[in-house]
């Protein structure tokens, strides 16, 4: 392929202190810009021309330079700045902005617009759980909202605080190891650590903790750089290669809540019948009951050695969909990543990695491998060394039963190095007025193909848009299906209708509204369809006990105090 | 061996009508008398004579005889009469004290005494979860006690009707299928369904739902033939087959619960992040925030032709547990059935299986495997055949570093061969004023010899008494211990105090009071002791939402309405 020239992508670390460098993803000095393939495709897709591509714009490159009010009383400011350190409040508007600020959409929309909405009135950087607790305790009594922050990286409005109030920073202090138990195969942490500093550190459990081995959290969500532990459980997320490994759910073993009503501590017992399962309450409830704290994880041996890595092109969607279901059906164990495009993303995906043109084309037509129909597999198999055979093997078997053509496990190699780096490319196409954005489900296998069809459906009724569609988690009883849309977009009003319709299409479809997003205020209107109001009721009355005043994350979340008119 | 005079072990069905049939295990005609091995272990072991042995006593073949006032108003009664037909609502004392009664020693020991305690003033055979939730609001508009029934099994004083009321018999009626999928894997059922029924049908399913292969629920607890769907679940029960299909907790995946504030139905997505899990808060509520109608079923491929057995003879317990730590962390896939016995328990199941004698010892010592000392490991492996294969070569591999001798899987076949006859046992043994109960809670591996070892010397302080613990459920961070102790007893109040006395040393050394039996009334007295106040002050707002008049299940179940003053 002929390179063209490319646009000015920029590539330099944002202003500090700049609007960009507030809604820019991951490092300042780190890019993924598009290669010249997907500009070409964006181009032919999107009808625009190099002209469309000469200059970036509303790169958000200024500064900000607005000077909010904060509206706390100067007596709990002291208050807490003598709890806390001079250090340990601030109330600077840039840093409130940053705080309120995730990874939303819709924050990348206001930020651009230079639009600063629903800031806290402080940051707050607690340094331990005894801190957390008395700055909960003096809210509460003060009726001050309080919303726990950890990586930032929510992609549901998880940050806001449209009450003002506190916005607690648990990743600058409390990042600490508690507990380490290579017996028990736990770690206990403090909800703030990053996920590379906690896989880190059981990597180096040898020289850390003294252990026989080295260990894996086996969590890896997109957001791993860039989220912490406490963020993974309060909404309920899901890492990479979670087929394995489980979702943050299943990898919970104990958590210290901090309520207003108190201190909830669960046990670390791996199973018992004592009653209801308070972690699966904590798990998802994205601070609207209290700040965890501590987390204790199960953990896993490392064992990098033994993964095996697989790769399969399919002829179509419903016969991969099969394929997929009978792999996680067949008892032979669980694949660790396990990732099946659509015919869309297949085919955006071969370009990307260079694999399309007439010869390829050509090639796997002989096979019956057609673009538009053609389904890509990749994935790998973790654990011990039988046991990543095993799974591998099935995979190959059931594969070949339904039509596939392995294609190595190269592929998933690809995919693997560039897995945390897709997220860099929206601020290039934003740059150029193109918006790229995720939602996504969690079906049962029964519905998986109709949800996908009236997804799809929806997000292809819009001219010229891109709608790339993959499952990347798999269960014995469905599957999650991952909706990215990529179109010429730049109004808020035109990107929340749309985003409107996906969300209504996905609930009218009874698919459930996340499998590892979370809810948030973003998806909060539509909650309360899917789960009724005798659940949402018992909800409430949860968050009545733990948090009377309510002022734990307040404004929408989870749609638990949603006005009844803002309910879908 | 020569065979001595056997005592008269009964061996004739109870009388229709009398207490014996009331506290028998079981189906009325069947039996299984202590073998000659047994009965002189017993003599041997509790300083008795054949002359201890010439007469049953408190045989219970008495007819019930009493005739106790149904409280429940006229026109209550005319009203239920109405909604379930006549025959939907008895009142004659027999079938009261059968509802009030399950299968815990305390119950057996009542019984005997011809004691009936906590009796419902009715006993209602609803047809349909409609009729149950009519039933729900009535008795809450009229605050009259409701407490549901499975298959009666309960060993914790779960179906004891202290404030009278109502007894819902589910299993008479309710015991259909809902739904089966074959592509999602499930099947839900309503909650009286007993697992015999349960587990033929879905082993049938080409037949019955034209399915194209046969299906297993993988729930096999002790009282698999006389416990229900919804038993399992709100007590949150194990099967001896856990350590691979999960215990119940992970099996349902959804499941309709009537309470007095409403219907509360969760969803059939195999995962999603829409907040806190509402199944995780059904799942051991005992009964106390609502009646559990429907549930539906994770299910599993029926392959009985890949399963492998296994069993090993390690030379003492912290070896055999250090091996069942490595088994289970292994990440080589999970046995399914994994039972390693302590030393006593070993050497009363060679006993008891006849490999005991000089010869026998003198070869295991040979090896090193003393009595006193050495443990036995039994189970197989399901799945796929690869995967199977991999578990039983895993577990042959680590047995063998921990100085195991393979004793090939005839062990794991005999003790599959009488898995539910065990119980059956208790009556005979009581017939002569010999009492055999268990109790059982989940450890970490980190505290499980010390709980071993502190449960273990309570309970051998007792002169004259077997204590033989063992280990059935394992995972990555620990197991459970399920202590079967045997001795002269026949006094309620001194049993009262044994097991107090068991119980506070398993809340002593942090282990979780139950791993699989629940709480019911029997160890509620334990459990704030154990979770908190915070954890039990949620639980209690949980409840005063579901069940704001405190109809259900009340008088101190899950220890929510217990008096300070019996908490321990």
């Amino acid at each position: 392929m002929k390179t063209e020239p490319q646009p000015p992508w920029i590539h330099a670390a944002p202003p500090p202190g700049s609007w960009r460098s507030l809604f820019k993803w991951g490092a300042p000095g780190e890019f993924k810009h598009p290669n010249p393939r997907l500009f070409r495709l964006m181009k032919r897709a999107f009808a625009m021309g190099d002209e469309d591509f000469r200059a970036p714009s509303r790169t958000g490159e200024a500064p900000v330079d607005l000077a909010l009010p904060c509206r706390l009383g100067s007596g709990d400011l002291a208050t807490l700045r003598t709890l806390l350190g001079e250090g340990g409040v601030a109330t600077d508007t840039f840093t409130r902005i940053a705080a309120a600020s995730g990874k939303t959409m819709l924050d990348l929309l206001r930020l651009r617009e230079g639009l600063a909405e629903h800031l806290p009135d402080a940051v707050l950087y607690p340094r331990n759980r005894h801190e957390v607790a008395r700055i909960v305790e003096l809210c509460a009594r003060r009726g001050i909202a309080v919303t726990a922050r950890g990586g930032g990286s929510s992609v549901t409005r998880g940050l806001e605080c449209p009450r003002g109030g506190v916005s607690l920073d648990l990743a600058r202090h409390m990042h600490k190891v508690v507990a380490f138990s290579e017996a028990d195969q736990t770690v206990t942490v403090e909800a703030g650590m990053y996920g590379p500093e906690l896989e880190k550190l059981l990597n180096a459990a040898p020289e850390l903790f003294g252990a026989s081995r080295p260990f894996t959290c086996g969590h890896f969500p997109q957001s791993f750089e860039f989220s912490t532990v406490g963020g993974w459980a309060v909404t309920r997320g899901a890492g990479q290669n979670s087929t394995y490994y489980g979702k943050i759910e299943d990898l919970v073993l104990a958590q210290e809540c901090v309520t207003p009503a108190g201190v909830l501590r669960t046990g670390v017992h791996p199973a018992a019948a004592t009653g209801p399962d308070l972690d699966q309450l904590l798990l998802g409830s994205e601070g609207v009951l209290g700040v965890v704290t501590e987390i204790t994880l199960r953990i896993f041996r490392h064992l990098p050695g033994n993964r095996l890595r697989f790769g399969y092109m399919f002829p179509d969607w419903p016969r991969a969909c099969r394929a997929a279901r009978e792999i996680l059906q067949g008892e032979a164990g669980f694949p660790s990543v396990f990732r099946l495009s659509d015919p869309e993303e297949t085919d955006v995906a071969l370009k990307l990695y260079g694999v399309d043109g007439p010869a390829a084309d050509a090639l796997l037509g002989l096979r019956g491998l057609r673009p538009g129909k053609r389904c890509l597999l990749l994935g790998s198999s973790d654990g011990e060394r039988g046991y990543a055979r095993n799974v591998r093997r099935n995979v190959a078997r059931v594969a070949r039963r339904h039509g596939a053509l392995p294609i190595t496990g190269l592929v998933t190699r690809a995919w693997e190095h560039g897995r945390f780096r897709d997220p860099y490319l929206r601020e290039d196409l934003q740059d150029f007025g193109i918006l790229t954005d995720t939602l996504e489900c969690s079906v049962t296998w029964d519905s998986l193909e109709r949800v996908h069809r009236e997804v799809r459906a929806f997000c292809k009724a819009r001219p010229g848009t891109l709608c790339m569609t993959h499952m990347s988690h798999g269960y014995p009883q469905g599957a999650n299906l991952y909706f990215i849309f990529i179109t010429r977009m730049d109004a808020k009003a035109d990107y929340l209708a749309y985003q409107a319709g996906i969300l209504d299409a996905i609930r009218a479809q009874g698919a459930a509204l996340s499998h590892h997003h979370g809810i948030g205020r973003m998806t909060a209107p539509w909650i309360e369809g899917q789960l009724g109001p005798a659940h949402m009721d018992l909800l409430r009355a949860l968050k009545r006990h733990c948090d009377p005043g309510g002022i734990m994350n307040p404004g929408g979340t989870l749609g638990l105090d949603l006005p009844e008119d803002q309910r879908r």
